[in-house]
């Protein structure tokens, strides 16, 4: 049983598959279950909601590691640990792979949810949180620049692959832009020009970017002199930082840890430099 | 964002395998979908909440046929219309079988939550709803009496096949039982020995039953004499009816869904006719 004072709940669903959404030989079991926990809590904050728990849905082979069991528990654990949240529950079942299905709950605190749909001409948007850095370590480690090992904490590239392993949302930074008065918001998942795309559609309106007002972080720059890429790829179309996106009234003072990257629009689409925005990030079925 | 006007809301998860929970040739897409909806809104019900929705997480593989995909949305909603239900969201993604992570919520009505560990020394033991109906099915399904033929809606085989694939749980006897001050509750998903081997510890007692006290429903007579087996065996550990079982107070006139079939004693374990019952039931590593 959860208490949900605010007499409404929203709530957010995921399922991960081994393979698909992690590899064992690249994240530890702590990472997936602080990944895990990490990307349905971030869901919640989104809609302006602090999150209180999680309930989950694990399939797991029978050879599967006690001890990457134990430490996917303390992942989850850990991670509902940074809002305040809990474990509430849970369900075992065997499986070929391991498949997790997570759900998360939060409460609004008399706030209305912010949803997808809410963005308004003359709006600016803004991010919360890191972009492309998960990109950057999964390009790292799918180049074989990293394996089992462990991430060399203080190197930039160390850092991309462990941002990777385990997203860092800017959690706060939902239930704040509620005060705000953010008019939409989301975390960025699948990458920010095909989230952002989602809000354009469900407001009907065009969401301008300037990619000079972007951060390019040091691990992301890194990773791509590593590898010879482009940065701003990263930034725009990389998934699974679980950053924050949200559309602001032009007037609202905000606070350092939004940065606005662009405006909203009449029209339709994502356009980055006057152009529409190639669909871009994860495809599911890829 | 979900109304939870009792301000606290209760929480079930499962996870739904393929090969493991159900089989495409075995079960369409609209059987699956009110199968796996039926057993979280049973596991709510047996707190004595009111469903009020479902989240559900769906892998699935490319090639899925839409038609599978259609009934079993299909399937989803109609089992939630049963209990005033709805779908409330979900996520999809890519996997080489179909798998789903189901999230009920419900709403307690200013009752108090029914737990596994309130069975007390005095009461009695009652169920709601149909026992070893599925286990009987399933058994005629891995006997090869039945493939993707239609069911045979009149007889009696055909409904013990229509039972493992639709279950139909007793749902408002949860908050029945609930108003009535049962002290343990649950429902029926491994089997009833199995089962209430879990309030017997939960709440440090021993659970005796009659079997001459269970009803053998005409669907499970009819599968066992086909098959040679022992009808009672499925009623006393075939799971995935989700009937509720209950204990309640000695002086409580209970209405005609539920049925005593035993009592609650000092001591542990589960007893019939006098012999500690030998845990029976799904073995998910199986």
């Amino acid at each position: 049983m959860v208490s949900a004072p605010d007499g409404r709940v929203v709530v957010s669903t995921d399922l991960l598959i081994e393979g698909r959404h992690f590899r064992r030989d690249w994240s530890s079991g702590y990472d997936v279950g602080r990944k895990a926990a990490a990307q349905n809590l971030a869901d919640v904050a989104a809609m302006g909601a602090v999150p209180t728990c999680l309930v989950i849905g694990l399939g797991m082979p029978a050879d599967l590691p006690v001890d990457w069991l134990d430490a996917l528990t303390d992942g989850f654990r850990d991670e509902c640990a940074e809002v305040g949240a809990s474990v509430a529950g849970g369900d075992v079942t065997g499986c070929d792979l391991v498949v997790l299905g997570v759900t998360a709950l939060g409460d609004l605190g008399g706030s209305a949810p912010v949803t997808r749909s809410g963005a308004r001409p003359g709006q600016v948007v803004a991010v919360a949180g890191r972009l492309g850095h998960a990109a950057a370590g999964l390009a790292l480690l799918e180049a074989g620049r990293y394996g089992q090992a462990p991430v060399e904490e203080g190197s930039a590239l160390g850092e991309a692959v462990a941002a990777h392993r385990r997203p860092r949302p800017p959690y706060r930074c939902g239930p704040e832009a509620a005060r705000l008065g953010a008019g939409a918001m989301l975390d960025v998942s699948d990458g920010l020009l095909q989230d952002l795309g989602h809000v354009a559609k469900a407001s009907g309106v065009r969401i301008e970017l300037d990619p000079a007002a972007f951060t390019v972080g040091e691990p992301v720059a890194a990773a791509a002199k590593e590898l010879g890429a482009d940065p701003l790829d990263w930034v725009l179309t990389g998934g699974d930082d679980h950053a924050l996106a949200a559309t602001f009234p032009p007037d609202v003072a905000l606070p350092p840890s939004w940065q606005v990257v662009g405006r909203v629009v009449a029209g339709e689409g994502v356009y980055v430099r006057g152009r529409s925005a190639v669909q871009g990030g994860w495809d599911h079925f890829r």
